[in-house]
């Protein structure tokens, strides 16, 4: 399964360089932070970004989402399916087709 | 395949929706650094954060990184293992051990 | 009055380089985000930093901010005390003594 | 002057509710990104944004700038006007005028 894979191959990285001491949730949430401004930075001035660039950096924002999820024991593919039931019901189709509005003020 | 399962799911969702039309990958990947900032919101004042609102931020980000992968038709599961290559040789085992130090400090 | 010193500047500089184009408030925005996860990089492994960086990184924000505010026609530092009072009262001293909790749930 | 009137008000608001236990330069790093998010979450789906919404979230980010600042007691108007210069010399008029383009690559 890709996400076991996943989960192996960046667990072997970590232990070989001793780094799980320094992956606190803490640690992690502030590197998935720091990731996704430096993704952002593609499009800072367009919408449109160098498609390499974009690829790592969205990659990097993804690795430390897949490391705090195993730092905290959780499927990081289940949890998305778990939340998109919740999302679901915050934005039923009759109200929120076609419309970015926030689900507070649909 | 898990990561078809999310794909497959997350594009019912949008379609239902028709919210495809505001999802350009530069709003995609400000929705990444914005549920980021919620999910280090957990971790404020604190390392130690409730893990049901951990959960629920964390997919936040998951999700919009799916969401971006797929509307640049990349594979998420992929570009992390593509990604991790290139850290490797970046953090070589005997210069990266047990150091948080960023690779061009090494 | 330090803060027009500054609007002036900022504004010379940014003329100079024909450089308002690309300051819409959504990049300038965008612009504060990134900003911020590199001042947060200062501290992702540890809270201790080297003030040299700390000092550039917050300059850049505040340097964003800055530019927002005079894109909108807000006076930064009007703003920060205006919220400052709307804060006091979500926060009385009483029930906010000593706490990180925040306001919903004091 | 305007930047003390800030200095103060903000040190008597936290003297107030003994906050200045929980702001480590690291927490004030995370709740200025925290801040920023939500200041960009005004623009997630459109560059055109609610104005008294984008003034209350960019305040927030302005003083959790002027805390950070504070706390390393650095002058907030001082090192925007020292950074400007630097700035100045990586983007020369010449090179940078009517350019995005990242001085690394001009």
């Amino acid at each position: 399964m890709q996400g076991s894979r996943i989960s192996d191959a960046l667990a072997e990285f970590v232990d070989e360089r001793e780094w799980a001491q320094f992956h606190t949730p803490g640690n992690l949430a502030k590197s998935i932070v720091i990731e996704a401004g430096e993704l952002l930075e593609c499009f800072q001035w367009s919408d449109s970004a160098e498609e390499s660039a974009v690829r790592d950096e969205l990659a990097d924002v993804l690795t430390y989402c897949h490391l705090l999820a195993a730092r905290l024991d959780l499927d990081a593919d289940q949890i998305v399916l778990d939340k998109l039931e919740k999302t679901r019901e915050k934005y039923p189709v009759d109200r929120a087709r076609g419309r970015s509005t926030k689900y507070d003020q649909l």
